[in-house]
């Protein structure tokens, strides 16, 4: 992870100067578009207005478009949630000449290395060191400048120690939003209710009808109505669940097609599950992804590359996912998170040592 | 792929003839199971009544409930399903001592090799060969028995030629059912309206504004209502989509997390996707999954490991299960579909070798 | 990890009892073996003696042969280092009917679950915890009990900051022989006297002419005429290498095809290596694989799957695995390393955790 | 696969007119280098000589050092091969300032998209689509120019139908030397003369005493005494070897620490193999390595990324890497050779694909 710092665009330049106002043509009906809208990416984006004034769009994501409401202020927005009436954007071009600048070169990366030939050169690879340091450091510094972190988690953090970490992590600070889907909170509960995960003891072994430990622990939650619920009225006594409903720590558990149960908590509808998804990555500070590849895709495509800091102004939005295999974190970037920064290695391992290293980090700082 | 054959239980032993008729619990409240309620698995169960007969329940699943319906029928449900008043079967013993008999020893392999050391002992390799023959055999057959085969892909088989070679395969009558997501037909579509996949030629090139292709795409379709109506108004030509309309192949498209758009035919809400995609697992005779995690592993959740054929009796569901890593195979037998068998390999490149396996088992047969 | 004992065979049995002596025929030309001849495993392997006799053969390893030396005894060796003259064992029965017997079934696990249907009933998994607590106690185990325990290493090792972990276990007597290839010693070695591994920073950091920094420390160590010259000399002060000399732990440097210098240590004669190798694998009372497919497969070719301790008669070989995907561990098994138990995570992050886990075990025992 | 053209250095530019000459300092003793040598890349590189002409070594490779022989001729030449009195490069600088100029910027892709976002862009990955017909016109292109194709290969090949295919290569003349292991030829004559690949039948099912089935291959060849000779005694009629012998196709079969046997025609000692291996890729115009990380690491490592062919000049040498894995192909990069094209999917389903793809196009050639 090398320093990235952010070079605004240069307005004066004649390009940009000369560029018209970006041009909008009206939605004739909800949730579909005009033909040659301009598709949003998730790197810094400039909108020239009328007034010939250039700014960025609020609540950037990929894959949406950019709409202008009333007072003249650019929205990102997705294409399902347009309305007849509504101002979209048109052009292709990134470069400002049609009015939209898309500026990704604008992060600029320090202390590259000269030369054509080099070993290492790929981007994610299980053969490169991991700086759990300075994941530790940016995770103290959010807390300290009251950050807000989103969590994505898979179940392979739960069907192991790592539970126990990720608990850590939630008492302790550094958790402003868990986004997961029903197998996390189901294994988590199951280990809370049963003692078991996957049916699995923690050694890894199978027990005796282990198989249906997760329908006890799921109907469990149903029969107390919520988790929040299960909570209070004590089927629920530890774990990540009971953590984020203690610490009120907010929580989106996104349905998906191979859920068992699932818990009354899961929002089963996919509109209303990226809707309460994007609450959270609107805020978003910093992205730590482990061990989900519907999660963590899903979230990136909601996320922007960027956020603007009233301290620092635009500053990268630092997002990292870990996974046991080079191919997600990969696939992640083939589907546009390009600011992910990979690291290979077993979500149980790499809780157990971030947590050490944070821990060390406050104690020395 | 060894031989199998199934031997029903021995219903005249001691144990089965000494056991008692399953128990049941009456539900008292909706969705709310009744503690210590018996959780199925995919295996050939058989569940005893007040009669003292054994029978088969109907619609086997995993992770579901026996349910006794007024005529003494046995129905495998979910536990979001059960209604207050259902009969639900209590018990854990598999082995028939409190009425349920799970008989997964039923199937038993012909011509095992004797002795303890062997190599290549691991069930699923990209080092094992590949017998493309016997796949293709099976299709044919089961087209010619009018099997129900239900086709599960991922997006990989929709970014490459392999799409040309689905499309055959349903143009042909090999897939009664297609289970997929919304990407597959997004990037089909793309394919169709823009020429790209995921802003990828077919070389695999990127092209200028790529990233929006998928979203015109999917403005188009929303445009025209439906991809039916798509097909009708002449907005799609070509495809999978296409064939599956004018074909009149059934096709599920379940939602998820990290949908665009999505096209006006997912389904997004899970509950619903997954009574619809259960409406084809009841009915199926052969289940082949390529290059999808989420799908494969939610369709297996609900797929039985065997069915009841008219003229041979109980025989086993065969799955295939298409992968470039043999991890997928592995999580898939994890999660209880462990009569998977396992293809580590490209999905274009499967696609492609077993059209061409096929045609010539049709033109030598 | 399920506790194993071993349950010897019973000879008063009647097909032991009546079994004939093993039947051997004599090598006609050096390296080229007798048709028919008994191929060894692993696995505990008792030869019937002409006096009636069972005993086990010693220096054990898959795919040898049997020789009868001139005082009876059984020995397991190689083809290529038969000589004209010798007594070789033909028969290809492993059920002691020919006079060898495979006692494979001798290891029998505690505790297993009953059922035919469970989840994660594969043998490596990433989902699967790891137990960091049983390996740190065989350690400690280990090097109360003076044993033998080999280290198997990659590069990957080297790579990243488990460096000085090994080193810890070096020098805390942990490691009784170490054994490698070409480029861990090179990349040590660099780290050592340059400053980079594979020319990258210890955080991952491409640096100036860095792909040229191994090839100067390679040049450094020939000059110097070998390792411990160098180490004598002053040119290594730090690193896996330089422990090794100062606490005498013996290693064995394996060339390969893809070697660059190599170092004036490396055996690049592959036979001489084998030799090198199994005066090790002899000795064995554990064995640490550590991200390497190359070594990993080749010590595990070499070593016996129990050995014979004087206290607690035959035992398992405790051979632990680790690498970043599933697929090395199920290779290793399917070469017929069956006993491997495999951990799937990051090199580094394993020596980390492990270290923490031994250091606290000791305290604590 | 974009057309790249290679577009040579200016060398009228200032910065290399005012270069000096290449600086080159004596060697002392054989196989040590001075202190500050050059280290070479496989990219295109040019040494400016007494005579103020630039020149381009002979027999480029990566991790090389450049000698002046006695004629003025530049050569790239390994480490261990200089001999006291030899006149070698030094200098770090590779932009031509100090005599020596690397070249990598000279090959130039056409037609690359413009933008900063897209999707797709990491380099290797499953989700690419294959391009097999332009493989197969590179294949059909260097028969018709006779080239000299390298097909480097790992046992994979042989556990499998993928063996017939590259009979069917080697007998049509598009193998021109053939980089393996002892695996590839032992587990090719088992299926030669035991019917059986590591024990398994071609439906990949264990046989018994399938574990010796190797060992008593390799005994028959090494009672002939070579693989040259079991073909002229009838020991083996079939497969890859066979075709090689009878085909006059050149093979090296490179040893490693993890063989068995080895077969006499194995090179055991490292330095020779890699003599013999570099014999061939100082010839190569084109390299095919398929499912070996070992032997596609090491030949990558010798291998030049470009070649001066007589009639079109510097041309890039194509590498195509096929693997079931992205890692394999993305640490081939990461060791140097940048140049290899990857194809993931299975070894099997690649020769299969690609034989029928190069039938085709010398049919409609």
């Amino acid at each position: 992870m090398t320093t990235v710092r952010y070079v605004p665009p240069d307005f004066s330049n004649d390009v940009l100067q000369r560029a018209p106002a970006a041009r909008t043509v009206t939605v004739e009906r909800d949730g579909v578009l005009p033909d040659g809208f301009f598709a949003t990416t998730n790197l810094p984006t400039y909108v020239k207005g009328g007034d010939g004034r250039w700014s960025m769009p609020r609540e950037p994501r990929m894959d949406g478009v950019l709409v202008r409401d009333p007072n003249g202020t650019w929205w990102v927005r997705e294409g399902r949630r347009v309305r007849r009436g509504d101002a979209i954007v048109v052009g292709r071009a990134e470069d400002g000449s049609e009015g939209v600048l898309v500026h990704g070169a604008g992060f600029q990366a320090d202390g590259a290395a000269h030369g054509d030939f080099h070993f290492m050169s790929s981007q994610v690879s299980r053969e490169k060191p991991i700086d759990y340091r300075l994941i530790a450091r940016m995770l103290v510094e959010e807390k300290r400048r009251e950050g807000y972190v989103l969590w994505v988690t898979g179940p392979a953090l739960v069907h192991s120690r790592a539970r126990d970490n990720l608990v850590w992590f939630i008492r302790n600070g550094y958790v402003q939003a868990l986004l997961a889907g029903n197998a996390v909170a189901v294994h988590d509960i199951e280990a809370a209710v049963v003692g078991t995960t996957l049916g699995m003891t923690s050694e890894g072994l199978p027990t005796e009808n282990g198989h249906a430990a997760h329908m006890r622990a799921i109907n469990a939650v149903r029969r107390s109505g919520s988790i929040a619920q299960a909570v209070q009225d004590g089927t629920i006594t530890s774990g990540i669940m009971h953590a984020c409903v203690v610490e009120d720590v907010p929580y989106v558990l996104a349905g998906s097609l191979r859920d068992d149960g699932p818990l009354p908590d899961v929002i089963t509808d996919m509109i209303a599950a990226q809707d309460a998804t994007r609450a959270h990555t609107v805020r978003a500070t910093m992205a730590v992804m482990i061990a989900t590849a519907l999660h963590s895709i899903a979230v990136g495509n909601m996320l922007p590359a960027y956020y603007d800091d009233p301290q620092r102004g635009i500053v990268e939005l630092p997002t990292i996912c870990v996974d046991a295999s080079e191919f997600l974190v990969s696939k992640l970037k083939d589907r546009g998170t390009h600011q992910a920064v990979g690291v290979v290695t077993n979500a149980q391992d790499f809780m157990s040592i971030l947590r050490a290293a944070v821990e060390r980090e406050v104690q020395e700082g």
